[in-house]
């Protein structure tokens, strides 16, 4: 393996898992634009292997693929093929991922997956990089739980090394839609105090591309309005709560999450939009009074992302950008503010009818959250 | 003038103010295939005056102007013009709406407006046909009013002749996505008692064909959803309170409107989808124990709607049609269903969440409402 | 089997193949909805048999399908379960198409069919019912060589018994695009002469509708274009000559059609349009002096469909309707003109340019062809 | 006015007349983002004179408009605001810039048009940059003329001075859907020689972006062709011509174009895509043998832009991109190509039917020309 170099950020060695998918093409696109990744190997289902990844990938961006990246031949999706990796990004199925992801983190590979099948999981830190950093102090008792339970045949660092549970490890991103509430509750945590949001509601008109590809027929989208997305609306109360939820140690060190107990109502709906999900968002606060309309501004806009303290490249300067036009944010417009990595907030008003104590919409785009 | 014949329905001579506009148009081919109205005259503002109508409209429907009505010439929005009518229907703009619709009313012409410049008048009757029809109990209050303060120059009944006063009335339609919500409380109410909602939320999903000719440029709304649509919120509570107050008589028998207690929430976004508007209703009721899903759901189906029992040939034969699919209602699927006079309503379910007692959708077309 | 009867017209019991389709749908959708047919049988493939149709199928049709349909058991596609029919229609996929209606036929059950597997046949009419009717003259020479070559193994007439040839038959339509050339240049020729038309060019914005359901991938043609359509400009050309071919008959009585002569250059492309396909046409003449645009527009709007003379109650009274408004045909105002069974014709003009003698655009919809 | 400094490329300072509009924010985004350029003057109609830019502007661009643009004051577009600019972009509309484009040049001041009502002016050079920049060469034909006609009140250089008309000038940029036939036709006669192309036929898809803002209303286009764009078939055969014309100079050094001599023939149709025209182009050569498709792709490919070979910074490395894929280019993938200066060709190939010697497809945006 290689070595930690004195140099500050060493260029990391990155793998793609479920390169010909539509998430797997965004990976792609990142990890070349990236000053510190650089895409070295890229695995796929068992047709597309040992095509080069130019052949293999029918590429929907408009972005070209790099010439490099074109040439690489793609490899089965198991952990020998990517020893060579500093760690894997899974765009994989949800009908794969599963498994696959298992055993490359088994096999000593840190994987950061975009698929809901480890999402639920108490011990793998379901992270959005502007909420919540701090859940990957999550990751030493995943270690550590895997290093009693597993039995791996082989790793990266030889062959059944007990080290190998020390460099594998298990990161999931959330359900696009719940970034969009997860960062502006964060936000007013920070602000009011944990626990500060009583009680939401959330209708999402969410764009197509959340549906991968081929995804969405056009004959079910255009001119038309699809009310149901399935299995969304109970990832984004259960992932909103998990992302807001608080970390805590007991006395050996390890960390445990504690969801947070923000009720969430959710109605999921699909419109005719490529990119960028819009959402209505309501929200009760727990104490009164209630913090005015502009202190509510102040603490969203006034938020700063940790991971923009670390020094992350792709962090966004604001986590929460809050438009003054009355008619904004509109995802066609405004998904590429902060290069994509910022939640969009407008319309942060009172409710004149007096149900909720605050409303507000975000837009926000869906495959940019590392 | 026309006598009251004994045939039941003679056919009924109609007038429509505003021609040329998108609302005009859906009259126009409303009344043509009316069994019982027949389109007699069309008026238009002064650049369209003495041109055929054919000449003067741009027209955007898909079933074409019949030939007759084509070779109306179009006349001045004055009643004199318009004497001959039994009655007339006003599809005109706001902005000019308002004197035109009451010199009308003056004359003793009963109009049909789907202009909101009345709708919060206190003795008009803001009619959805499916839900309070009863409200025209207001007329006679309206016309005493009316024979109290105003000193017409000319009717069609003679010239000053106090007897003017009645004939004329003004009814108003209301805004489009308040039917969607109206029609469905109103059933609630009807099964559940009067007040029997405390509180609701609304988001709408609404389409371009609200917003008139030429009306949302396609810059806008192509690949993009815009979340505001100026004034609709307030008009969504404040005209569904109305349409479901209570009406009761005063001792000399003329009639007032108490207006609705229940609280509604309001987001309205415009959406590309060409006809039909969407929209995610959650209601909280006054009292316990809450109804069941079941019981909602028979509540809602088996709403008769008045107007059908009236006879009236346009009346759907079901006012809420409740659908059982999960993805449903569409608005490209569904905006036909009942000739489009119905509200569809789907994915009736209690809110798993807490937050509410019950949620559902509504799609409904917005110019098909006599 | 059913006895001819006096009475005219007498109901014919049809059969649907690949009946879950989008092309299955529309069938379905027709024959319920026509006075002649009734809808008795619906097959498709292996995993929707013995399911009722209604649960069978994923339904993507505005108008519902009936509740009688909904109830049909959905049957294997072998001709035994189908020798109650009268004719099956197939709209079945290219990759089955060809095995399944030659079986058919050979059992002796007319088959009218969708699918393109058999429409370059040499004794199979492909048929535009607007335009080359008297291509069924084909039949009976398809008859005598399937009587020639095929030992049925049984058929609806009996077991192996030599008769059955005299009931099956194959008519193939044509595909949709195909339909806009043919019906107008038809027309053409009719006025002009066989042959007039030398040579073409062609270049559609084709409608998703043609691409079947799931079909194109919404993240393909939303705010986009895609400029090619597999196969389809060569089908273009040879299914247009095919049509425009002139049937005669040799010494035995038997047919053959001789195919057109004339040139076309297609260019194909898919819009973001739900249904109708919309195309520009150049033409020039064979000889000189050129019609004038009066005398093609009359050529145009003068043409008889024979199939109405026929008394078919789903023949337009217009084959082609010339439009005289400047931007028309468009898909969306003009797809329903004649029940969509009739060709729009636009902008007929001269070319200024001098480099073609005519030009045109045509609108049609491309499922509705019986 | 500032001197010419011996430093290379000294910053330019730039004015834009009809900043509101589309095609004027697009000048201001170009300006803001340009190393050369800076936008230093806005100009508007007499509504907005006063307001700060960011106040007067309806900005519908996805780049936000910079803080230091939107504090301009807007000015009349009267020559005295602007006589502080080295040049000034106009972005008017056409009913009001034939007059006051004059009005700029007559004082002095360079002119650089998006406007058509001096394109066809013999002594206007119609540029587009990566195909006919020596008809620069006209300037000083241009100058000569004004100098002879115009008897100028006030110039930027002193009052009535005839020294004025040694500065300003006009140059009119081409309707957009003519670049992607002017570009890929100077390529080939670049290759090929002068007058190599004897006729060509364009069916262009153009986008909505072409028509302004507000422009094409969304109940227009969604789901719909517009088979008609008002005066631009005309405009691409009269431009192309014009801009594919050849330069000579008489014998005082003064220049004058003669126009190409190749037909077009145009339809243009307007389809629901956002930006980029994509168009189909037949073409027929003077000559026999044919060029290979092989050499036109070559010819294509290797046409060097002479801006590039200038230095501009915002020239495209290719003027022409041939892409290799089937199914390309299209307008949503291909057209940030080059940063949207080039133009992308695809399908290039020969007509199988013969009736055009050679086809292929352009895409190419349309507001990105200097």
């Amino acid at each position: 393996m290689h070595s930690s170099s004195a140099v500050p950020f060493p260029r990391k060695r990155c793998g793609v898992l479920g390169c010909t998918g539509s998430v797997g093409q965004r990976f792609a696109l990142l990890l070349e634009a990236h000053p510190y990744f650089s895409l070295h190997v890229v695995g796929a289902s068992h047709s597309s292997c040992g095509k080069t990844y130019g052949d293999a990938v029918k590429w929907k961006q408009s972005t070209p693929l790099a010439a490099a990246s074109a040439e690489l031949v793609v490899k089965e999706c198991i952990p020998e093929e990517f020893f060579d990796c500093d760690l894997v990004f899974s765009g994989l199925d949800d009908s794969v991922a599963g498994g696959i992801e298992t055993s490359f983190v088994s096999a000593g590979i840190p994987v950061f997956s975009n698929a809901k099948n480890h999402r639920q999981d108490p011990l793998v830190p379901l992270v959005v990089p502007t909420a919540n950093l701090s859940h990957l102090g999550l990751i030493p008792a995943q270690r550590a739980k895997l290093k009693a339970t597993s039995i791996p045949k082989s790793s990266r660092n030889g062959d059944g090394n007990s080290d190998i549970v020390d460099t594998g490890m298990l990161v999931c991103n959330s359900n696009c839609s719940v970034v969009g509430v997860a960062v502006p509750f964060a936000a007013l945590e920070h602000a009011f105090g944990k626990g500060c949001i009583a009680s939401a509601s959330i209708t999402t008109l969410q764009a197509i591309s959340g549906g991968g590809y081929p995804g969405v027929p056009s004959m079910d989208i255009m001119d038309n309005i699809v009310p149901f997305i399935s299995g969304e609306e109970a990832k984004i109360s259960s992932e909103a709560r998990k992302i807001l939820g608080s970390i805590s140690y007991d006395e050996t060190g390890l960390a445990s999450i504690q969801e947070a107990a923000v009720k969430i109502s959710a109605t999921c709906t699909r419109v005719p939009v490529l990119d960028g999900h819009t959402a209505v968002v309501s929200v009760r606060f727990a104490q009164r009074p209630l913090p005015t309309i502009e202190a509510l501004k102040e603490a969203l806009e006034g938020f700063k992302p940790e991971a923009q303290t670390l020094g992350c490249p792709s962090a966004p300067k604001r986590a929460i950008v809050v438009m003054r036009e009355h008619d904004r944010p509109q995802p066609r417009l405004d998904r590429g503010i902060e290069g994509g990595y910022a939640v969009s907030v407008g319309r942060l008003r009172e409710d004149e009818s007096g149900v909720w104590d605050a409303m507000f919409l975000f837009s926000g785009q869906q495959e940019r959250r590392y």
